[in-house]
C-alpha cells in the first residue's frame, strides 16, 4: 500500500517506550519525545532569529519531527548500546537505516520517495538546523533525567544521562545554547533544589568539564 | 520563572489523555496526538507543494505543533462538550484561552511574549496552513476511530467520530484532500474489511452526504 | 434511553483521572475518590452522632456519593483552574452544571427527574451534611497529597494541596473536625516522619495560620 | 494507631483488582466497584420509596459502602473459588472475617469498635436494605460482564458471569427488580445488539430458567 | 479439556500481581517472579556444584518453575495474611491445594496426573533442592524490597520484607548462602548507599539477630 | 561488581515488552514469556520421557530459562526485523551476542564465566533439548497470537505469527510434537471457534503446507 501504511505506522510509535525498563517515575513514548523535540526546537530557533540568524523552517520541521521515526522498527536501543560499544552502535544504525530504506521502497509511491528519503535521513549535520536538532534532542534527555532525579531516583544512570547531555549541549555554538545556560538552566537547577540528589553540584561539574 | 516553566510543562501533556474514558483499545496522549498532526501536516503540505502551492513552513510549524497546548490546563474536553452544546463549548474555549494568556503573562519573558501569543493562537484560519491543520487534526480523529472500529469496538461513538471527521475533511478545498480521498482512504477501508463493523459502508455514507 | 444510560455512564468515571498529569506515585480515578469520600463521611457522621448531633443519612448518602458525577462530562479540572482564576472556575462550574442538566433532561425518565436534580445538585451547603461533605472531600485531598509527600515527591504542588485542604478543614465547625485534629492528624504526621519532606513542619504552619 | 490507619487503608483498595487476570477490556478496582454499588443501590432504593416502601438509609449507606472492605486483606478471590467449591469458599470467608476482626481489635479505638463491627458485618440479609445490596452487587457484575461481551470478548466466563447475576437478581422480590427487568434491561440488551455475541439470546435464556 | 487448559492458564499468571496494592515503584507479576526464582536457583545450584554438592536438576527444575502456580486460583495473598495469623494462613494453603488438586482431576489426562501432582506439590523440603528453592524465593523478596527502599519508599512494610527474608536466608545451611552473604549482599548494600533509607544499617541488624 | 549486577538485571526484563506496539489485548514481558517457555518445555520433556527418550534436565533448564536474556540489552526486535531481512537479523544477533559477552567479561567473576558463557549461548541446536526449546518458544508464539485472534483482533500480523509458529513446530521430529498436534491443538482450535476469525481454517492451511 501507500501513504496510508505510513500514516497508520505513526500510531505504533506511541507504544514504543524510550529506554525500556529504565525510567521509574514517568515513562516516555517515542512519539511524545518527538513532539517535545519539535517544541524545544521551535523556541530555540526563535532565539536564533531574534539574534539575526536565518533559519530554514522547512528543513527544521522535517528533521525534528521525523528524527526518531526509524525506532518504529528497532525500538529505542541505540543509546544504551552506544554506552558499551561504538562499533555495535554503528551496526545498529545500519540496521535501522536499512529498515527505513526498505520501508520507503516498499510502501511509499515513487513520486514521494525522494521527499521521504530526505525527511527520514539523519538530520544532525553542521547546519544551524542540524545543530538546533542536536540541542533539542539533548534538552529532552536533560528534562527526562531531571524528572527522575528531582523525585529522588538515586540510580546512577540518570546522573550520567543528565551530565552527558549537558556536556554535549555546552559544546555547540549557538545563541540559543547561551540563552539556555544563562536563563533556563538556573531555573531548572533551582527547581530541583529540594531533591535528595545534589543536582546543582552535578550541573556545576558538568559545566566545568 | 521563565522558559524553563514552559519547557517543563510540555512533559505534562504526555499524561493528558484524549477523550478520557472513551478509547477502549488504545489510549492517546495529547502529546502523541500533537506529534501525529505535525507529521500528517508535513506530508499534506508536501502534496500541496508538488501541486504548485506555496506553503509558509514557519507558520505551519507553529500552528500544528502547538495547536492543543491549551489542553494542558483543562484536558481534552472540548470535543465531547461540543456535541451537546455549542454555547458551552464556546465558554470552555474562553476558559482555555484565558489560562493560556495568563500563563504567558506570568511565565514567559516579555521579549518572547509576542512570539508565544502568536504561536499559541487558534491556528485554524482560512489560509492554506490553517486548512492543512484542520485536515491533519481531523485525519488523526479518523485514524484514532479507525483503530477502535477495526478491532471490533461496536460503540456508536466511534462511528460518529469517524464520520464527522470524514465529512469535515471532504468539505475543505485542498489538493491534499483530493489525494487523501483517492489514494489513502481506499487503502484504509480495504485494511478494515475484516472488521465485524462495516467500515466501507460507513465511509460511503459519509462521502455521499 | 433511560436509567440504563445513567448506570452505564458510571463506568466511565473509573477512567477519569484526578488532576491528570500531576500525581506521580499513585493516580486516582474519580470513582475511587468518590468512594473514599463516602467512607470518610460515614465515619465523620458517626463521630457527630456520638456527640449527640442528628444526621440526615439519606441526604448525606445522596450528596457524598454523587458529588463529582459532573466530572464525567468535563474531567477533573476545576481545582487547577481555580488556582488561577475564580472567574474562569465559575464559568467551568456553569458548563458542568449545564451538562448535568442536559443529561437529566435527555436520559432520565420524567418521574425520576426531580430525584436526580436533587441528588446531582451542589451539596456543600451550611447544613451538617454539607459541612461533612466538605471535610470528607478535603480529607481525601490530604491523603492524596500525603501519599505523594511521604514517598518523597518534592514538587511544591502537593505541599500546597496538603496545606490548603488542612486550612479549609480547620475552619469548619464540627465535632469530627476536632477529633480529626486531635486524634487522626497526629498519627498521619507521625507516619510521615521518615519522608525527606518535613510534613510535620508544613502541618504546624498550616494549623497556625 | 487509630482511625488514621483505617482511612489510610482505603487507598489500598484502589490497587486491588477485581477477578485479577480475567477482564480483558477494562479492569475494575474494588474501590470503583464499591462506589458503583453505592450508586446503583441509591437509585434502587429511590424506586422502592416511590412504591411506598420504607428504606433505612443509614443501614443502606453502611452495608453498601463497606461490603467489600474485607478484600483489602485477601483480594477479590471468593467468586472464582466459589465456582469450584462452596466448602473452600466458606473457608475463605472465614479467613476474611478473621482478618477484619483482627484489624478492628488492633487499630480501631474501643469507643468506635461496635460501630465498625456493625458496618463491616456481612450485609446481605433478608431486610429490604440487604436485598437491595444483593441486587446492586449483582447489577455491577452484569455491567462488568456486559462491557466485555459488548466489545466482542468471546470467553465463556463472561457469559456465565452475566447469566448467573441475572438469574440471581430475578429471584429477589423487590419493586426495583421489576423496574430493572422491564425498563433497564431491555435498553442494555438493545445497546449490545451490534456485538458478535448474541446478548439478547443469553438474556432470554437466563430469564426463562 | 486437557493439557491445552493448563498451557492456556499459564497466561493468567502474567496478570496476577504480587502483594496487590503494596509495591509503589514497580509491580511484579507472579510469572515474572517465578522466572526470577528459576534464574536465581540455577546460579545458586551452580555454586553448590562447584563446592562438590550433587544437584538433582530435574527436581530443581520442577519445584522452582511451578512453586507459585497455585496462586492462579487465589492470587498472592498468603504472605500478608501470614503476618497476621498462622492459622488463617494454613487454611488458605489448604484452599490453594484443594484448587490445584481439583484442577488436576478435572483437566489433566490420567496418564499425566501423577507427574502434575508431583510437580505442583509444595517443594520447600529439607533436600538440597528444597533449600535452594527457599533461598531463591526469599532472594526475590530481598530484591523486590530493595528496589522500593533504594528509590526512597519509606513505608515500613518493605523494611520488614527485606529483613525477614534476610534472616530466613542466613539460617539455611548451603554453600550458596555463604557466597551470597560474602560476595553478593555487600554489592547490593553498596549500591543502595545513596538511598535516604539506611539499608546498610537494616542489613547489619538483620545479620546480627 | 559481580553476581549482584546479574541478579539485579533480571528485574529489567520484567519491563521489556515483547513486540512493542503490536499486541493490543495483552502485552507480554520477556520475563513472563521466558517463564512460560520453561513451563511448556517441562511438560514437553515429560512427554518425551514417557516415550522412553532420555532428557538432560540440567541442559534443558539452562537453555530454556535464559534463552532470551540477551534481550535485556536490545529489547525484543529480532523477530520483526527478521521478517524484512535475514541479513539485518544476523547483524542484530551479533550485536546482542556482543553485549552479552561484554556483560560477562565485565561483571561475572572469572570462576563463573565459563558457566555463564555456556548458559547464555544460543540453545536451539539439534539435540533433544535444543529441539524442545524450539518447540516451547514457538508454542508461546502460538498462544500469544491465539489470545489476540480469539478476541477478534483482525490484524494480519497475528495470523502470520500463528501460522509461522505452527509450520515450524510440525517440522520438528519429537514425540511431544505428535502429542501437541493430536491432543492439544484440537482443544485450542475448539476453544477459538466463537472468534470472528476462522482459526480452524488458518490451522488447517498451516498443517497442510
Amino acid at each position: 500500500m501507500g501513504i496510508h501504511t505510513y500514516f497508520q505506522s505513526l500510531n505504533d510509535l506511541e507504544r514504543i517506550i524510550r529506554c525500556p525498563g529504565k525510567f521509574k517515575f514517568e515513562e516516555h513514548s517515542v512519539s511524545a519525545h518527538s513532539w517535545k523535540v519539535v517544541q524545544y526546537a521551535k523556541t530555540l530557533a526563535d532565539i536564533e532569529e531574534t539574534n539575526g540568524v536565518t533559519v530554514d523552517w522547512k528543513k527544521l520541521y522535517e528533521i525534528t519531527s521525523s528524527h526518531d521515526y526509524g525506532e518504529i522498527f528497532i525500538g529505542d536501543i541505540k543509546t544504551p548500546v552506544k554506552h558499551h560499544s561504538l562499533e555495535l552502535r554503528a551496526m545498529l544504525q545500519q540496521v535501522e537505516e536499512g529498515m527505513v530504506a526498505h520501508f520507503i521502497d516498499e510502501h511509499i509511491p515513487s513520486e514521494f520517495q525522494p521527499i521521504f528519503r530526505r525527511q527520514l535521513r539523519e538530520g544532525k549535520d553542521d547546519s544551524v538546523e542540524g545543530r538546533i536538532l542536536e540541542v533539542a534532542d539533548k534538552l529532552d534527555q536533560i528534562y527526562e533525567a531531571f524528572t527522575e532525579l528531582q523525585r529522588g531516583n538515586t540510580e546512577k544512570e540518570f546522573v550520567v544521562m543528565y551530565r552527558d547531555a549537558l556536556i554535549k549541549i555546552k559544546g555547540i555554538q549557538l545563541h540559543c545554547v547561551d540563552y539556555f545556560l544563562q536563563h533556563i538552566l538556573p531555573d531548572l537547577v533551582s527547581e530541583g533544589s529540594r531533591s535528595p540528589i545534589d543536582i546543582e553540584k552535578i550541573t556545576k561539574e558538568a559545566l566545568a568539564t
